[in-house]
């Protein structure tokens, strides 16, 4: 597909004083399709994404899950041949939404019946949930560095002008890895959050920069319990979001010893705030007035 | 748990004209925690919700599954007692975090494997998609009403007066019915949008209201297949979207011929815009100016 956007017309209907006015436009949308998640050929996943970087999406959502580590743990990624549609052309089309991946070691398998049994990264309560990231998890949180928080809402002001899939449709959430000069690593977008973020994380698995310990994970959405634990399998410092934080994702953090800051808003003439949940030690408020 | 939001305490970190100032206080956060459906006792599905209306939640579920259609088809319903945490005072607590349902008719469970072997609701392709909500809706969206858009901007202006959650937390989607003189029937808020939407078409459903024919469902998220699925299964005609649409769900509506509206935006001095992306019909524009 690669398709990322898609062109659409629509009406358009505003109310001025009382008064209804409607028009016609062009118009662009954001490309949600299914993804269609293999390992060794066996169903693991459907998800919801927009086309591109799917072989990155699923690095990520691999990783999360705990299945691999290291690009070398998967042998072969490709889009399944099977998956076809006819156009009505008589010619059929592979729809690129089926992607078997074949990991090095075959005994993979029994860990994904094991995880998936019990559904994705889920417990009964908090505490249980929590549990199985550490179970899954390789990574601790340990770093020595500090950021000043001036550099954070830099990066939050550069993610705005790298959303190209936002700027056209308004329709997209975006995932950045930033190191601590505050320059941006990657920038991924999609209408689910949760890929975005497996973009990046997938990327830098693929980069061979895992545990990413210099960097932070900047995210145009809120922080679920979901992206935290994506980002603490990572091991990634510090989660940036735009908007607020979950109870469960101030809980990950916390437990992991990651800085999760909250409502991170950067406006264009420098000014800017965040709430600090988790861990405020990593951000440098040495210069900081009262 | 019954708690919808926990109290927190947060540094809080501004920058003004290059200053940095650091604060602490007291916060609101939205609750997140896992809740395990399971069916005839065995599992179906884990969600990450905010607790409350769990019961109407995981019906809304099940009818947009295409598992139930009616309140007769669950016999009985109740939070599991074995999911107990220990508090440290030696008293095991239900976390009300596992819910059973009981169906009346034992034949849904092998219909249930069938759903879930292929994953919730998703082909390989977005025509596929569309094929499976073709085979599991009932409803045909068909009404002959048609409705001013300024009733539709009145109720999205009464919608952000009535999340509560969201005025304390910042951090929930809402969801709501509207019937066709504008007036809100119910609202229901969640740390995830398709939950919301669950707790609201439960709600009809355990008020016997389905299908939803002559109302309306406004949600304050985006439009993404999985909302445009849940209001087509419960025959809702029309989607009003604060935020944007994506390429999938506009698909979906114009198939079940369902209007979608995207972009909903409601100011307070009785102004407001929309973008509809399909069946422009249902909305009354005979008196708009060009």
């Amino acid at each position: 597909m690669g398709r990322v956007t898609e062109a659409t017309r629509i009406r358009t209907v505003r109310v001025r004083e009382g008064r209804l006015y409607a028009g016609r436009k062009g118009d662009r949308v954001a490309v949600e399709e299914p993804l269609d998640i293999r390992l060794n050929g066996q169903q693991l996943s459907l998800t919801m994404r927009t086309p591109g970087h799917d072989v990155e999406l699923i690095h990520g959502f691999l990783h999360g899950e705990g299945l691999i580590s290291h690009r070398e743990d998967i042998r072969e990624a490709r889009y399944c041949d099977g998956a076809v549609i006819d156009d009505g052309t008589g010619f059929a089309q592979n729809t690129f939404n089926v992607m078997d991946f074949t990991t090095s070691r075959p005994q993979l398998l029994p860990l994904v019946s094991r995880n998936f049994s019990a559904g994705s990264a889920c417990g009964v309560c908090g505490a249980e949930s929590i549990d199985a990231v550490r179970r899954k998890s390789r990574h601790v949180l340990e770093s020595d560095w500090q950021i000043d928080p001036r550099l954070i809402l830099a990066a939050a002001r550069g993610l705005g002008g790298k959303q190209a899939v936002f700027a056209r449709t308004g329709g997209v959430h975006a995932a950045a890895l930033v190191d601590l000069s505050g320059n941006l690593l990657v920038v991924r977008e999609d209408v689910g959050r949760h890929n975005a973020v497996d973009k990046v994380i997938g990327w830098a698995l693929l980069e061979e920069r895992l545990p990413l310990r210099d960097c932070f994970l900047l995210v145009s959405s809120r922080a679920s319990f979901e992206i935290a634990q994506k980002a603490c399998m990572a091991g990634i410092p510090l989660l940036a979001c735009v908007s607020a934080a979950s109870s469960l994702a101030i809980e990950t953090a916390e437990e992991f010893g990651q800085t999760l800051l909250g409502f991170t808003r950067a406006a264009e003439d420098g000014d800017g705030r965040m709430n600090v949940y988790t861990h405020p030690e990593r951000l440098d408020l040495a210069a900081a007035e009262g």
